[in-house]
């Protein structure tokens, strides 16, 4: 039976050997949101990058890239759009590809490239993801984006909801995936609750940001599962073989 | 009212300013439960110190030491003793110094050295140090020693014990010290079953360690708590004031 395993802080990857595993880079407000709204809405593909400097660059290039840069919650000026998954519009992001730095997200995606695999996690697309992981049945490792390196709730719980799902069909002895399976199960019947009175959320609320927080809540909206090539995201569509 | 906060892995604590800050180390399981069972059986004083090379060093002081030193959960051989509270008896440790290494604990006590005051939390004082918490009235962090700088449940659930003792004194905004609140009133009611089934009690299984979980989730059997004093770990009675 393969293994998963909880991660709380990119700062902790260091600790962990990725190679052989599928790792699941989580970003739920929003980066990792945004970018499963991005694909399901028809940008061709997604590239993360490190620094908005990067960022910008790729407005230079032959392809016509879509740039879009947050730090610290708020849009960097001169980029097309920020991190918020509500900018991520048919209109705006259909046959394009996608430049996208962000505070944790895009960093957490570049320090787990050592992993056999890297997929894209939200709660859009809980069920595909799932269902992927299983299909591949490989040791899995969930990584939670956090904020500048810290804890954060919102991540750790959509890790508990993802072990929730595969705890019949992998092993979870470590104590990190047994914290998030506990924490989840405490919190999943008052999950806007909980993550509205979390640091991130009231981040939103301290900026002005309205809606983003109930918008990436929705669960399975998409069967879109991102995943990571060569420096770009792309979209897979996993569903149920019908009998 | 000050802030209470908490740090799953001591790999963390470059993430946050301790300055001015009371710092809680805590590893259940074992080092920190050992340092108060020492003080409280009459150590004069216990100087963590990083490697067993440095520990041994303490041997030829012109003061008795007691020595003790662990890695991966056994005692590293011509030591005096290791890891295990039920080593640190009044026979092996009155009047004595002693000088200890251990896998996680002791590093993390380092690595706290910036912090205003360092306490020893276990089960065994949780009430005395909340108790010298609250009569300090300034921000606290607790930080959790984990293993080999990965998550652990027992530390976090005592972490979690904390906030819920100061969580009317004490303001608890950050995601690390709700999720370790969460967690506790998840756990508490059956602690001993949930340590159990961790992973630092199931390595002691594999180890033939007996009774050193049972011993480290005894509640409130003494009123030491361990401060820090110019690298050296030293014992103060706490308990309420009779009316």
């Amino acid at each position: 039976m393969p293994a998963i395993d909880v991660i709380f802080s990119p700062a902790l990857i260091p600790f962990y050997d990725l190679k052989g595993k599928n790792v699941v880079v989580i970003d739920i407000l929003r980066a990792t949101t945004s970018i499963c709204v991005a694909l399901s809405n028809g940008a061709r593909g997604v590239v993360p990058v490190m620094t908005p400097e990067e960022c910008m660059s790729y407005r230079f290039k032959e392809e016509e890239y879509v740039v879009a840069a947050e730090r610290d919650g708020v849009p960097v000026p001169g980029f097309d759009i920020g991190n918020s998954p509500l900018s991520f519009t048919q209109k705006t992001v259909l046959d394009k590809y996608i430049a996208i730095s962000t505070t944790n997200g895009t960093y957490t995606i570049k320090q787990s490239e050592s992993a056999d695999n890297i997929f894209i996690g939200s709660f859009l697309n809980l069920d595909a993801l799932c269902l992927k992981l299983l299909r591949l049945n490989q040791d899995v490792v969930l990584i939670c984006a956090g904020w500048k390196n810290k804890f954060n709730l919102e991540d750790s719980l959509f890790a508990g909801a993802v072990v929730e799902k595969l705890k019949d069909h992998f092993s979870f002895d470590e104590d990190a995936s047994k914290a998030a399976l506990l924490l989840w199960e405490q919190s999943k019947d008052n999950l806007l609750e909980v993550i509205k009175n979390a640091s991130h959320s009231r981040r939103f609320d301290r900026l002005g940001i309205v809606g983003d927080t109930e918008f990436c809540l929705q669960l399975n909206t998409m069967e879109m599962v991102p995943y990571y090539n060569k420096g770009t995201l792309y979209g897979e569509l996993v569903r149920e073989i019908d009998n």
